[in-house]
């Protein structure tokens, strides 16, 4: 096992008759089979297969200390820089293969913010806790599971904690304690991937406070758990999949996201990793969407250089490929591109020791990737379009060329330089729309790992505004309180590294 | 008749037998009734409902000097600088009752141009085009028609011209001329609307030489002409119009773009406005695109409108619509629409007189708008994104939300503040995701009236850098050639004013 | 009189023996002598020769019903749109012939501000005050006066009103009031070209409560009255001014700003508009606020316009003026300018009537100007300095250029193409230097009338966001309030159209 | 010796009969003691002192294999990428010391290049040319001297080759070979620093071809031999310095920037590393270009630390600190900084290995940065132009300050919040207004290690777009030519790599 393979993967799925899941309203049993589903399902195995291709196979595995056994990075606890910078490159290449969201990172980002909170827990006393979690992590790893990581809850109205809402079930909360283990209550929302994984990892979405102990609850359950319900949130251009066309409806990959509802959940004791420590919510959140953030450097570079391609090919069917606008376009699409990968390059490799062996990445880096990831795609999404053409917008169906009717006109006209085909144009446009404009690029983008304002109250924490100030005192000739004896980079210390430090992890 | 009610063009429309219409594949007949077509038709409808509404009756009709009576404004020849500002006024309030392009700009814009033209042709002794041209409009003028403008060629490889393209129908072109009209072939793709208009002008798309005189060619014929065909164009989220909803396909408003083939169509003398005149077409293309230009600076400003509100609404929905970042987000987003909308004023209230009684806008405001107009709705866009939140790529459908084993959950986990619903926010949030990433806004903004290269273009031309390199030569205390003597702008004039000049018309 | 030229102004302004100016420390009687305000003078003096010339002849006059006689426009009252057209064409032609800030603008506003604000004071019954000021602009029109308008106080802490500020003075205040006249203390920052007029228009700097009505006050004298000291404050570059070349401190005009201080100044009370009526001061803030937003989409298009033809000139020296990359930045410089421009001319034609013959900008298109003056000029002025080269930060002096151990070799290493000399580059550097990087283009650009947040409060109070959301709730399906019914443009009232209107004044 | 105190390095460059220095004309002796220099000169002595404080010492030191000592680190050879790293961390630190640029990169990057190319050159034979260096190498570093590095060549026309140029010393060039040595004749501009070095590191500043072999010239000279004349070059707000004062010409740091003219000057043949080898030049421009655009991610960053440092100070003397729009442009600030700094980081530890413990920056994310620190600087220096106030372009002088008659006004108008002094904002406004308005932070971050267009060349050189076409038709459904078996970046090997590799250094 350890390493299973795509098709491994798939049988996997498709054998699961508890799961409860639903798309636009109906029940769906076996996601492998569902037109919605099946490309999300596709872009999920690419990254078992990308374990065993030639290009991946290296970046696809890591050497486990825990199983002491090869195994699927994806599941990989990072032990060093490199480790982090694999992350990222492997991201970049894996959106290569799928031109969309592959959804296994989030899981994959959860397993390692449990790895140090509950290191942080082991050092305080609660040992149990780091224990529980080593042995799921080791079920994780050797058996190559598909995890979701499921943190965002409904929120309801967002300037009131979770206790103060009106609504009781805004966040997911534990309604109740056995000597067996937990029940729990709401929902999380727009999780990505969840209905093609075999377990979901869930955590706190927030920082949280005494009063809201009953909210502060991580654990991890099998997907098709008793009371887990899941419904698949709508994307654009989602309807197409559901054609039976070959085109249209491109690429073949593609993601989802899911309304998960907990209706009086059981988690058995050995699956919990948080009920009621509300005191490690906030360097939970911290960690965890930092590690995120970083990610993104990687796999939204990957479309960038997907939506390029498009372009350049689109402009090689018009002959105008060589016009200087075009070129010009092209490179600022690369630039755009690679600023978002050197970002997420500088957050793995100027990395943070956590503990032994395990690492975090430079939470300021990681804050800078996700920002410009917040802005970037959507110029290069533009630029696409600029360079496509209206055809983008106005482009006939594959059901017109394929009319005898029509076909030869189409053909006729959809045509550009002589050695390509309407359809390689047709294609080639459905392409763009689908990813320029696609909910992975132009929406998580935005919002995934925290909307862009979150990235801006963590720009305030690290950065060390008062350094700053008296630097320029200094410089102005007025009386300054500066010393320049710190050896560090000039950032404040992020909470997490603080409580680390104080759990005697961090040295 | 005259100024005919809604109404009165959907029963028109809805009657006719001979017009071949295809939409994925298969042939529409009446297109008030086809889920895809409907919406574009309602589009249409709004025009003629504006001519009678308390807030647009005034704005919605003009007085034509060839009827002597009122008219809706969509078919008038624009009589002063006032005229070319309502343009601009009716666009951003018609925007606001369909939140989607309403499609019939570009038959007015046609008209206008071909009075131009067609003007500078009688005073170079061509008096019967203008005869037929102010024929052609009191028909158009006192049936009310809907019109469609047809422009943009196939263009097959776009530095060729039509006469050297490998494909010769690669630009719509004349194959025979006789005593009583011309047959044309070939094909106009992104026309706006086509299949909701009563009558098509076609236009010659760009600049030509003696070369391509068979393909300077200017007509009218109506829409269901025998050999003309329209393949409607697909666009982001299309499909879910199809479905029989009321929420995931919003709003009931829309537009759509066709492929227009004309495949040995006749077109009878009295019709034919250019049939070989080439030296016509530089002037006719300028003049077209700049009227078209100009009032992108009132329907985009329009939807800009619609976004905003949308925006507004979602961030009260949970409870952060007076956060600083909401509001400062929300006034960019103004900022950027009243930008926008303020070049499409200045293009109309500084305009250039080409004749008695008729104006052209101001051709440097006019592509100064439309180029603000294929940047700033992307920009718009995305903050409406960041705005709504992660929900609007992955929301539930409306069946989930119908569905009687999920309606509880949803209705909880989607409602944020009080006094809204779940359905609230799926209205808003559907409404977010298919006007701030729909054709209209996303790839007509950037294509419409030419792409970004060809405003550019055109600032090269109308900018007199020659002026502004002496200006600076004598600032900087060098021989320079400048004479302050001067009283115009600081532009060159545009080919079409120089045209008119050399016409006697502009004095 | 009436009409002056040029010199009658320099021979006017240089015979001042009372007034107070300081510079760098030190008092300067003749300013038209000193190096450092010489530049300003001979801009200021540029707006009277335009009177004159023959391509600004037209613009610089116009008819006033007061005079029943022609005067300079910069002092004229509003009678039209295209009034308010011809100052902004007017003050774009006039940074052609400075390439600086010609500094008369503020007081120009000021009258028209005042014009409006002591209207609707005499329609509420202070008709003394509104003859008062007729009585002043006829002789300020008689003697063609250049005038100063000082608005902006020293103003303390931000968040505190007037009189709640720890420093009694930090606004401009009265500290007595007596039969004949009142005594004011205090000071008016940043205020433009005040060394070299001959009149202060003061207004109140923003808008006041019943507690302030102290700092409420409005009024004119003489710029060398008893008490006024001028401290003129230091810009990028100044000293080089005082150095005796030719070329390192060109351009040959400039501008200044001046620190304007009160000391116990006495205002006799027929030159007083305003002493205690708060009530007025937030409709007076605005109005002129507009009017001043307004004038730089000329001004500083015309900036624009020198910047880039210097470009131009500098990538010929070099030979790269063919370069699709250097054309394609001067287009975007282009664009940007006259985006500014377009904006500045909407705010003209589309113009607001506040009485008989007296017409306000449009304040929402006003402050769109405004806003992109506050951030285009600095993205042109990078184009600038990377078409310019890293000369424009190296490059020798021009006594360099005159050593004759050196001339040599500096004559052969900076010259480019052989039709342009040393000098020549040299010359066009120096220009670029202090336009692009000048107090005119980078900060006043981002400060005058308003900081960039002040037109963001402006855009909030225009817009009707109500309206809005109320529009995107009937698109959206949901129970809206909208009603299409009102006539006007997608704005509310300005709180100057409402005052204006309440007093009768506005239909 | 080997790690020298700044005192040293003063008293040996104040100690120089022989040099030809040059300042506005004026021949300079003694660069410590002339108020144009001597802050460039103490930014110099800052890279010595960093050697010797508590918090550079580490960074500001290494190891050096060649003198087995530790040495000052800017004269070291990159032995890993943290040694990568440390470069730009280091520079970040020395900005906030100095507020400027501290000149002292451009030499180390040029030891670092010629070091890689006499090894490649080495390994094809050439021997006796990497033993040259290398001697030189350990003479610098054992005496711990203060390098330039000269590239830029004057140019002449930029489309021609040097030897094409009508103007044969429009590039510096050999004008004789002797036995002995080489003769050289033409000049070299934009030399940073220059006047305040020991010696002078001579590079080509572009890729030639065999026709301009004579062209083809690296040597490294004192900076006083005979032949050699500096014109040092001007700079906004020089003249300032030039003053007595000390406030109105801060920071007390500077840079300077020299034209470097070569009258016939012999170079001993122990000092020449290229004479004539053309085919190495591509390549030592490619790896000089790519290290120099490293280090800006160090630097600007840090010139952004004090900008944002002193904007937040200048917000809180007029009490508005706490304001939403305060705190998000200075967020803003902070993200733009930490971009460029983190792409520059990148570059440090995504490292090349060119050769045996000899390591190269990462040529994309090095490229990445430079393009960033191209374009972010102009956005830093708006925001903070934007808080600081009008009062950055108006302050009165430190004159008026000390002026007894003005004093008292100006320290009541000038403070803000009771607990500064006007003096204390005025120090800080000047601060502002010269890094932000600076010639480092502005124009040396558009032109310094090549202009923006010689970034985007490098984009499209580096970027495989190739592969992103093909992998976007595999996407598309359409034959594919994509292999995913490399496991390297997304990116071409670049010419450097290539050339390193074919020299069999780089495996």
């Amino acid at each position: 096992m350890v390493v299973r393979t795509g098709e491994q993967y798939l049988q996997s799925i498709s054998n699961r008759s508890k799961v409860e899941i639903y798309v636009m309203g109906r029940e769906v049993k076996d996601v492998t089979k569902h037109p919605f589903l099946k490309p999300s399902v596709m872009s999920f195995k690419a990254t078992f297969d990308a374990a065993w291709e030639e290009d991946t196979k290296e970046l696809g595995r890591a050497w486990s200390p825990y199983l002491e056994e090869e195994i699927n990075r994806f599941n990989h606890i990072h032990r060093s820089p490199d480790d982090l910078a694999a992350k990222v490159k492997l991201l970049r290449k894996l959106s290569h293969k799928t031109g969309a969201c592959f959804q296994r990172c989030v899981g994959w980002d959860s397993l390692n913010t449990l790895h140090i909170v509950t290191t942080m827990m082991a050092k305080k006393g609660k040992t149990e806790v780091r224990d529980r979690f080593v042995e799921y992590l080791k079920y994780v790893q050797k058996n190559d599971l598909a995890l979701a990581g499921a943190m965002t809850d409904a929120k309801g109205i967002r300037n009131l904690k979770p206790s103060q809402q009106p609504n009781k079930n805004a966040y997911l909360r534990i309604t109740e304690v056995t000597k067996d283990g937990i029940y729990v209550s709401g929902a999380k929302a727009n999780i990505t991937g969840v209905a093609a994984t075999e377990e979901m990892v869930v955590l706190p979405t927030r920082a949280m406070g005494p009063e809201d102990k009953d909210y502060a609850v991580a654990f991890a359950i099998p997907t098709d758990t008793e009371g887990v319900k899941i419904v698949v949130g709508r994307q654009l251009n989602d309807a197409r999949r559901m054609e039976e066309g070959e085109i249209d409806g491109l690429p073949y990959f593609y993601n989802h996201e899911g309304l998960v509802i907990f209706d009086n959940v059981f988690v058995p004791m050995n699956r919990v990793f948080l009920a009621g420590e509300w005191e490690y919510t906030g360097t939970l959140v911290e960690i965890f969407s930092a590690y995120h953030r970083q990610g993104y450097g990687g796999c939204k570079a990957g479309l960038g250089d997907v939506i390029i391609g498009a372009s350049a090919d689109l402009a090689k069917q018009i002959g105008v490929d060589r016009a200087s606008h075009v070129q010009d376009k092209l490179t600022e699409m690369i630039f755009l591109t690679e600023t978002m990968y050197s970002a997420g390059i500088a957050a793995s490799l100027n990395a943070v020791k956590m503990c032994d062996n395990c690492w975090w990445v430079n939470p300021m880096h990681a804050n800078v990737t996700k920002h410009l990831v917040a802005r970037f795609p959507s110029q290069i999404a533009q630029l696409s379009i600029d360079l496509a053409g209206g055809i983008v917008g106005t482009a006939p169906s594959e059901w017109d060329l394929k009319n005898p009717k029509l076909k030869e006109y189409i053909s006729r006209y959809l045509q550009g330089a002589e050695d390509f085909t309407a359809e390689d144009r047709l294609r080639m446009v459905r392409l763009v729309e689908n990813v320029s404009m696609g909910v992975a690029f132009q929406i998580e983008s935005v919002h995934g790992a925290g909307s862009p304002a979150a990235q801006r109250i963590m720009f305030s924490r690290l950065y060390d505004l008062n350094f700053a100030q008296e630097v320029a005192k200094k410089l102005a000739g007025r009386k300054s309180e500066v010393k320049f004896t710190s050896k560090a980079e000039p950032w404040r210390e992020s909470q997490s590294e603080a409580e680390a430090k104080e759990a005697g992890l961090k040295s």
